[in-house]
């Protein structure tokens, strides 16, 4: 089972065009003052509080890295079980899902010849492994790479060498992700026996970003993989010097199997509507090369804090307070799409859901698929999040990928938006570590997502959910 | 051959500690006005030339990283001499110097059991290979290792994480790198089969430190290696946990016979005193984890340029510059010593001598071992730098590594302080690349390096170097 990203981007997509914010009606869902009252105290108990924090302590310390299917991935579900029942959610859960497992065993590069070095990087995620040797091509963007005519690339190593754009909203990732998803195929098409692109990163170390590849149907994959920036700088200079540079690349990893995770559930039950939910979370597998810390194990301790500090209020909120470790996100959104067909005939009952998959920076916009009906209470959770430094911006973001699954069905869903300008120096690295955790902005986001939660549970009304037509699972 | 640095450094502070400047005699050496006003145009010069970065560009991105003895150490070799003569120098040549190389071939080391979870670390220079499983004990500091009984730590691997400090003049590095030279005997001696440290480092990233250790006659070596920064603390956050944590350490390095490089040299012939020598340089060979830009491509680049452009000008000075590029400074300061022996009866003709092995980062301070005669040149050097932002503080600072063997012999020299604040960020990582190499504070450096060379060859009068009793070379 390969991912199928560009699949779910469009549904993204779809959901994303269709979420300004309309006039409230005379039906509106209404957030009541006792409400607004409580979620201000639960606001500042989360920031007062480090349990947010202590939980990422505790999966990337005890764990470490779990990417999806391996004997740390199954270490991890032990975990969020047994740290769901410690932080006293009511009802703690989990639900198999199954895939592919994609494994790295080793990865080596080096410059042949006159200029003989070392290189840096690390295989794509899908790619196969092999030992290709092969004239390096450099194209500056991957439009030049797709325009590459048929067999020009022959025998060779095509090289794409974007620099990506650092921005608080990520937006730089977009186009050098492509640069990772498409890449491989354009090379494959050219004729090209392997694939190199300069990291989708914003940092200046010798510490390449891997993440996800697909090839297309039909084509035979090549070994694919990141150069770290510095190493990436380097092949470009050495082909600056005008002579031809030749490259080994020596992948061992690839597909091995299928193999069974969970996604791990804990819910505080609602004390009026428990079959009503409101669902956050985030996802619990990791890539191999850190211990995933701002990917995702910050997901977890905010939305697990989140409930938690829920949990602990005298009165449960109407609605129950759903939060979701999904399981292996990273290859293919396992977690994500078994959650979707699992519980395909509850979208009603999702009321709203919210993911935390952008690292641990501050909070800085809140926004919601916002139905008309709901515009007033997504104003009252805007109010109550503003002393976080937290702005209103209706119609911007969109749904978290694991969650993107079940809002493309019909569920509603908000966006707590991150700070990501230095996300994407640590993103897929070996350096996403805990050290790189500030735990007053963790912090911060718990209380915006316990805050965001506890409101969406006790409005009255509705959030909109209703099944659409079926969407791809 | 080991590195022989407790001797060295006891070396270096005999001649630091003969550093204060005394007042001027009659017969005091001065620097004319002509050679001030001349040094001051050098300077500017200096300052819009980027022919110190091109040569630090150059040497880490053709040949990249060139360990002592490595078939890219003899590239550089080459290389050194090509671009010496391509910069214009007067005469080139190279002196031929004989150690025992240490090679890097893999590492690895993972936690074991419940927390499974592989370790970055790095082997240092000098260790045995060998994997060994073992429990590890930690210590805060060298000394609770030191104080470790006999046998106490038979099957057991030690560790020490100290926490090295940040600091402009590199003082931090003192303990640190004690840790590195001490600890794996101090280990052996409690019964240790395994030896970890916490970086010498500064830095937050997934690049462990390497760098040289030695072990005592009469024991039989063990693995010794350095973990990440992340990877330290992570493993000490796995100790406060209160179990038990073995690990397993698999090294594949090791020492690999004699072999051969050379100390390149460039020289610009003196127009009235040839004979007579100011030296300055640094050293060509790297660690093999980065490209060594900063140590010490930046030295042999701000050398090599200072060099140039002193024989760029009108009329060479009265002495003549040499320019030295070091061979094999990190395994034993071979080059340094191997001068030191193939010119020990020219000290008094080396008049004074100055390197460059610190980083790249902008110089701050100026002092020299100052006989004296010379205190009255001393000042007026000093007077030429300060437009440079370079403070006169005579007594401080001491020879770099490889010149400390010809100044311990009698040979006067200089220091020029960089700002190290950030060195320790890089020093002996995988991440010691050129995007480290900020030109500006580069040209400022040969700027520095160039008033220096240009005036200590212009002054009239001895910068106080003569014979000493013989020291360990």
């Amino acid at each position: 089972m390969r991912p199928v990203v560009p699949l779910l981007l469009a549904s993204i997509l779809l959901v994303t065009s269709a979420s300004t914010c309309a006039q409230a009606r005379d039906e509106a869902t209404r957030i009541p003052d006792a409400a607004m009252d409580t979620a201000a105290q639960l606001r500042e108990a989360a920031l007062a509080s480090d349990v947010g924090y202590r939980v990422v302590e505790s999966l990337t310390t005890e764990i470490g890295p779990r990417p999806g299917g391996s004997e740390a991935d199954a270490r991890a579900v032990a975990w969020a079980e047994a740290k769901f029942h410690e932080l006293g959610f009511d009802r703690v859960w989990k639900e198999e899902v199954t895939f592919t497992r994609w494994v790295r065993r080793s990865e080596r590069a080096e410059v042949l010849g006159e200029f003989a070095q070392p290189l840096v990087l690390t295989a794509l995620g899908g790619s196969p492994g092999g030992t290709v040797e092969g004239e390096v091509v450099r194209f500056a963007d991957l439009e030049s790479l797709q325009a590459a005519p048929a067999g020009s690339l022959a025998g060779k190593i095509a090289y794409v060498d974007h620099v990506m754009a650092r921005a608080r909203d990520g937006s730089g990732y977009g186009p050098a992700s492509r640069i990772r998803s498409r890449g491989p195929s354009a090379a494959i098409r050219a004729g090209a026996i392997g694939y190199l692109m300069r990291s989708a990163g914003t940092d200046s170390h010798r510490n390449p970003h891997t993440g996800g590849t697909r090839f297309e149907e039909g084509l035979e994959p090549i070994p694919s993989a990141a150069l770290s920036v510095p190493d990436a700088e380097q092949l470009t200079r050495l082909l600056v010097l005008g002579k031809p540079i030749n490259v080994r690349l020596a992948l061992d990893c690839g597909w091995d199997g299928m193999a069974t995770s969970h996604n791990v559930i804990g819910e505080i039950t609602g004390s009026e509507r428990p079959d009503e939910v409101v669902l956050i979370g985030g996802h619990l597998d990791s890539w191999d090369l850190g211990t995933g810390a701002i990917d995702d194990a910050a997901g977890i301790g905010i939305t697990m804090a989140a409930g938690k500090l829920i949990g602990d209020l005298p009165r449960a909120p109407a609605r129950s307070i759903r939060v979701v470790a999904f399981a292996n996100e990273e290859h293919g959104l396992s977690g994500g799409r078994g959650y979707a067909v699992a519980h395909a005939d509850e979208i009603a009952l999702h009321q709203i859901a919210a993911e935390s998959d952008f690292g641990a920076g501050r909070i800085y916009a809140y926004a919601s698929s916002c139905a008309p009906q709901a515009a007033q209470a997504d104003a009252r959770i805007a109010e109550a999040l503003a002393p976080l430094g937290i702005e209103h911006m209706p119609g911007d973001g969109g749904p978290g990928a694991d969650i993107s699954v079940i809002a493309a069905n019909g569920v509603a869903w908000a966006s707590l938006r991150q700070d990501g300008t230095d996300y994407f120096d640590l993103h897929h690295t070996a350096d996403d570590t805990l050290d790189k955790v500030d735990p007053e902005a963790l912090a911060q986001n718990v209380a915006a997502y316990a805050v965001f939660a506890y409101l969406a549970a006790e409005a009255e009304g509705t959030w909109g959910s209703a099944p659409k037509a079926a969407s791809a699972p």
